[in-house]
């Protein structure tokens, strides 16, 4: 009698995603670890995102379903094993941007089972769209992890981009309007950080 | 009239913490990434643990509460900030290995308010006690991860530290005991890699 096999045609699949996904650990983005050794990649970026949905939750005024919020900061890059990360100052890289990364998402989703295919599909689309207190919260929290990343490594990748006040400011308008609570905490960072010549004023 | 201050005790400590976790991404793990570029990290360790949550939970019998196991692979490693990285195979660095990450989440959950700390304890203690079924997912997991990061890189790092059949089966355990479906994946690469004279028999 045959032995039954080690796999189904769906763990098979799973499997698959999973050592694909391995790749995003080597997409680098512009922000530096606090020890200025290295560039942050963007699979740690999406733990330690994941992390602050954890302990930064309550900022997002109502209710928060936590396990979605979750899913939505894990899989967020995951278009970007093919997309690569676009910085987000960077006007030229981000206008063809939403093109490649569905592209990218088509591929990539598509190693999974129709189910979780279809799953982070839908997980995709509820960023995009930004409607829910989740997504809000994870839009959030991807504005403020780099913005303290860059204050605790003195600006300097901000200083090599020449990066403005008021392009920072536009980008994390998004705190102001969905956690008001931490905006006195952006404006402090960024008033800090024009003052000691680290963003351009303008 | 003074302006209201930007950041509250509470969410100095909740920052503080935040920066401090930064230097999981510092922490080096035996396991290569799928490239064999390079040596995986914690941090990213942790957030690919977290993805096999979302995609494999199903092969732990009963129902799973999704976020609560998503707290536990994303925080399961935190001690390792300054207790590091014990290789699983490496006797003599598993005997104190305890003491190491008690005192370590001593000081590291100390960083953050009394409920989010007592709150990571009781994260800690539930995956050391490893009762419930979100405990058991997140064990079965970090045991298969690395087993299938070992698995796409050849065994370079089994043959290394010249890692035996018996002690991979020994730490693979959990898995026959908790995802019984996921077992005979388990039995197959471990059968290829001993063929392959990736793994020594005895």
């Amino acid at each position: 009698m045959p032995s039954s096999p080690p796999t189904t045609a769906r763990l098979r699949q799973q499997l698959a995603f999973i050592l694909e996904i391995d790749k995003l650990k080597k997409v680098e983005r512009q922000s530096l670890l606090t020890d200025q050794s290295r560039r942050e990649n963007s699979a740690e970026h999406s733990w330690h995102l994941a992390m602050m949905v954890l302990m930064l939750a309550e900022y997002v005024p109502g209710p928060i379903d936590v396990a979605r919020a979750l899913e939505l900061a894990l899989t967020h890059d995951l278009v970007e094993i093919d997309a690569g990360d676009t910085f987000v100052y960077d006007a030229e890289a981000c206008q063809d941007q939403a093109e490649r990364e569905q592209r990218a998402a088509a591929r990539i989703f598509a190693l999974l089972p129709e189910d979780q295919r279809s799953g982070l599909w839908d997980c995709w689309r509820e960023l995009e769209a930004g409607q829910t207190p989740e997504a809000q919260l994870v839009k959030v929290l991807d504005r403020l992890q780099p913005l303290l990343l860059h204050q605790a490594t003195d600006g300097v990748v901000w200083q090599r981009h020449g990066v403005s006040r008021s392009a920072v400011m536009k980008r994390m308008s998004e705190i102001e309007r969905h956690a008001p609570a931490l905006w006195p905490l952006v404006c402090q960072i960024v008033d800090d950080a024009v003052a000691a010549g680290r963003l351009t004023d303008d």
